[in-house]
């Protein structure tokens, strides 16, 4: 199957690299940001184009899900299978009489890192079990861990990663204006944070959890509640007491 | 200085484990929990009782918030310093005729992990310039990351640990409800968890934050409320997506 890559972003970046790495040729490497192209062409020997999307037999979508109903109009072929990367779109989003499927990568993608891409899980669907055992294939080459996911499925995924990811990192930026207001440098916390996470290894989150809420302790709750000046910081520390209260059926 | 550690949880059997592999003797570990004694006592090779508290210079009581200032009574001696590992409590809440301090190891403890305490930031204050000087040497024998910090200060230390450590253990508890409702592993979601963590390492987390809410993306903010069934979760959901988008100016 000749494969081509749609996208210059940090998901193709990745993909691209993930896929040469495990020896799954790429025949071209097609967006619009030229000088991003020319950085993963260059990385993985991989030819690109801005102008002339090449003929092959899977076309991956790896561009924000904003862009990939336009984008996936420009294949005007019909024997050949697209697939997006998009956690929250359904494969029906594409547009063309082309086969349609989703390839998710669940993971959080900065340009410049290194990834070990062994780790990360591939949520996989497509129209008929030839494309289905085909993206499964691919995604067994890179990871461990693939899973056959349909949209509905798909979109619980997202959500968890929502909350596991995008929602813990907001947290570690508003520990961030905590400490930055006291000029505690915000490195000191990296340990603990290393360590919360480490648990969780082990742990189911539910048994690992630690702080003033869980152990319903008013005095150190009323005490932080007093110190908060900011209004943001407030809403947020009294909204997950109140959560971790009801979970542990303290409230 | 002849050292007692009062306590047998957590932190003082890491704080026993940690002293002593650095080479600070302990003269006793006192305590109630005999069994929890033993352990401490025997990985240590330290003198344990739960009768007999053994006359010392330095008195480092490791035990719960509620518990410091009833078992601070116990320490009838003048000539000797008393510090507790509280984040929350100033050094007054201790009761007696001695020299009083706070000596805070800021990270999160279970017990039968492994730590690297040499990574552990330590937050000390003490009443005059001697004792603030020893308990700043006998941090810096474990750890790097040694702050004089005053109570006030102490309190902020404390704050910024529940944002980025119990608040983001109870995200990742509340995620695992929603892969759980689905039958989806959560041990999927645990290189992406790592990565998340990774990069905060090297980024400033405001600058690495992803997701919905700060691309301003409507339609998925929008599937997701419809899809979240459990009224606790769309109350998380829909405040931190709020503070996400009050912190870049999006709403």
């Amino acid at each position: 199957m000749e494969t081509v890559i749609i996208g210059s972003g940090n998901v193709a970046y990745h993909l691209a690299k993930a896929f040469t790495q495990n020896g799954i040729a790429i025949k071209q490497i097609f967006g619009r940001n030229e000088e991003a192209l020319k950085t993963i062409s260059e990385e993985n020997n991989i030819p690109y184009s801005t102008q002339n999307l090449a003929d092959a037999d899977f076309y991956l979508i790896c561009v924000s899900d904003s862009a990939v109903e336009e984008i996936s109009k420009i294949i005007d072929k019909k024997d050949c299978l697209v697939a997006h990367t998009s956690g929250s779109l359904p494969k029906e989003i594409l547009v063309g009489e082309y086969r349609k499927a989703s390839f998710y990568p669940l993971q959080t993608f900065s340009k410049p890192k290194d990834l070990d891409y062994s780790q990360i899980p591939f949520f996989t669907e497509a129209e008929n079990d030839a494309d289905q055992k085909f993206l499964k294939s691919i995604a067994l080459r890179i990871s461990e861990n693939v899973m056959v996911t349909d949209y509905e499925k798909r979109k619980y995924v997202h959500l968890t990663a929502v909350f596991s990811c995008n929602f813990v990192n907001h947290l570690f930026a508003r520990a961030k204006e905590v400490s930055d207001s006291q000029n505690i440098p915000f490195g000191f916390f990296i340990p603990l944070i290393d360590e919360t996470v480490r648990k969780i290894h082990y742990l189911d989150p539910k048994d690992a959890q630690t702080g003033p809420a869980v152990r319903n302790d008013g005095r150190v709750l009323q005490l932080h509640e007093k110190l908060i000046t900011n209004e943001e910081h407030l809403k947020l520390y009294k909204a997950l007491n109140e959560s971790i209260m009801k979970m542990y059926g303290l409230k």
